[in-house]
């Protein structure tokens, strides 16, 4: 079943790998078929290096298993609550990529600090709020994904495909799956720079709105100029 | 002697060095057949490159020599406290991993500061006590040993497999050799990004105990839900 | 056209990928041809592992293209105008090199701390004004350009042949354009070791003069002994 | 000439490059036959990856060339001073490895932090004195040497095989060319985990006196008992 989708999604968790975000089995990285409401996800605690698009998990976006042997992510419905809030994204990453990672663990937003931040993320990274002793009792991985579509309110998702969960990691996501971890990978990039620009400047602050705009809107939407047409 | 249990010691030394974990002959694995009461550990400063499963030397738990022409690696003796002291470990690394290293050093505990943490470690990773002069020129390595158990006290080493020899460096257990080079590896992990959280954010405290049961007990033991069955 | 300038240009944007100054399309390189008035440069977005001399694109030193299919690089002004106010330069490279692009961010020149910096750089490496919101909205890549030239005044552009554009990145240049590589790698590890040695000695300031001059013209000029003749 | 000596020197520069310590041309590690009085170093800005050992040059303890085509490392000075004022050393190494030399642009002395250091520094790493403007216009790299015998005072150099040039970088040695790349890869870690430490905690000491004897004599001279013998 939704073959290959599901070598998409297996193509991009073993990219997550190759670019140094995940240890062992930590991160996921699902992708959807909007048209049959369908999403495929890494299955939980396999190892990466002999995963095959076979073990991936399908299930509908209630999480009911469509197809598969194997259980599904741990993280499952937090993908599947980015999926059923965020309608035009096509796939959602999970890592515990360092940098990104530490300034969840801080609660700290990462500030557009510059053009790199610009090309990519209209705005600030959120920080979702924290969870309370019953969500994380009750229903934690749904909670999480409810946390993550609050604290993006109304911003476009896709302007900012990134959020940090407080005291967690990032979840990123994008067009498809392979946009997702494109997204992830620049968002540590990201983390990792804004991490030593407060080091050498404790105070700083944002780049100006005319800036982001300039990088951003060169990169993205109707008046982009970047790459080839 | 103890022919399977050599190979697994000898893999997991030689995973400690992928990882990068350690320079030249630094750091050392040993394993345990409970059943014999015996243990197969590194030998002293042989390089890696060309170490093989018969270089490794096998002792009783009070370091008689066993088996094998090589001298044992320097810090047996804190080994074998361990497994005397900790009766369901079956498997002792010791690495001078960087970032683990300097928690040690600065003499810090490394606080659970997010979920990589709390999914491997059930609370801080402790530090011990500075050793006296009189442990040290006496009888430095068995007190080496005596200091990580007592700083557990009265909390299960398996739940935090993990201490930091203050001024020293990590010491991590498991279930079996690679199971304590797995443990390993996620500490200095967990390491760094305390190291990033820290400077990102210097009051920063552990998470909630709920959020550290939630994915600690995702994880481990009987409710455990994580990885497939 | 071109064909030795675009071979090494193209193998100059691919060494900025193997010195892991850039991730992604990330980064551009552009050589000059003086005789012709004739520059050289990467094409915009086209992803590096599938680039051959033939995606180059030449244009004149107003930006009229001469030769090629694709659109140049997004940065394509700053270049033209380095080259038309830097006379004896014959290469240029941008990258998102990650300390360099962090002092960037933070606004700070990179003083020089020791020798590696005098061994490359006369001075310290600037960082140019920011950009009014006129000069974003209008004519940003052309006005990076011409902010870089005014922050070198009367200072040499090949003694110290890199500049720190604001919330931005590093541009560098060099006699060719594999020299303006060799300085982007070079200028890295010193906005590496500047970092670090701020975090050690937070008031660190520059070397004396003589230091400076002894190194720099160790390496530089008609007294220079470095190397073989 | 001296065969031999100029494959280990070889050698050992070129295991410089596999470690990490140097870009480019940076560094260059000598040895010397001290039955011949002669001197092998690595030439002056010759690329690694095609040196052989017939491009070395030897020379006698004057500097005086006595076989070899090219010119000898623009350091030349310093490893002569150094084999002359220790007359223990078989090599000498110099890199602007990054942590290393960034406590030397600090100018701080890297204290004994941990057994780490402790395993092969018998003491704090010393840092120069800053040179006067005499002496680095009239007699730079020999000054350099004289600077670093300087700050030993009546320590053993081959106690603590390290030294650093205030403003510049590591100068290692150790009892031939292979052992004092060892301890530059060392003193490079060493010097990491001090940056780390610092950042933990910015008024930590160094260790106890007691530990850094046990360590120390554990690895070095008559009652060592790591390795095999």
């Amino acid at each position: 079943m939704l073959k290959e989708l599901r070598e998409q999604v297996l193509e991009a968790n073993l990219e997550v790998v190759r670019r140094g975000l995940v240890l062992y089995t930590f991160g996921n990285v699902s992708g959807i078929s909007r048209k049959d409401g369908l999403v495929a996800i890494k299955p939980s605690g396999v190892p990466y290096e002999r995963m095959t698009a076979d073990d991936l998990v399908i299930t509908d976006l209630e999480g009911k298993k469509a197809w598969g042997d194997l259980r599904p992510s741990s993280d499952l419905a937090t993908h599947l609550h980015l999926y059923r809030s965020f309608q035009e994204i096509g796939g959602v990453v999970h890592t515990h990529s360092e940098f990104a990672t530490s300034w969840a663990q801080a609660k700290r937003p990462i500030p557009p600090f510059g053009t790199t931040h610009a090309d990519y993320f209209y705005g600030p990274i959120p920080v979702t709020r924290e969870l309370t002793a019953e969500e994380i009792q009750d229903d934690y991985v749904h909670a999480t994904g409810v946390a993550i579509v609050e604290c993006f309110g109304n911003r476009d998702p896709l302007e900012t495909p990134a959020a940090l969960v407080a005291d967690h990691g990032p979840f990123c996501w994008g067009r498809s799956p392979e946009d997702a971890v494109h997204n992830a990978v620049v968002l540590e990039a990201v983390a990792r720079m804004a991490t030593y620009t407060v080091g050498l400047k404790p105070k700083k602050t944002g780049v100006s709105q005319t800036l982001l705009d300039k990088h951003y809107f060169r990169k993205h939407g109707k008046t982009a100029t970047y790459g080839q047409s």
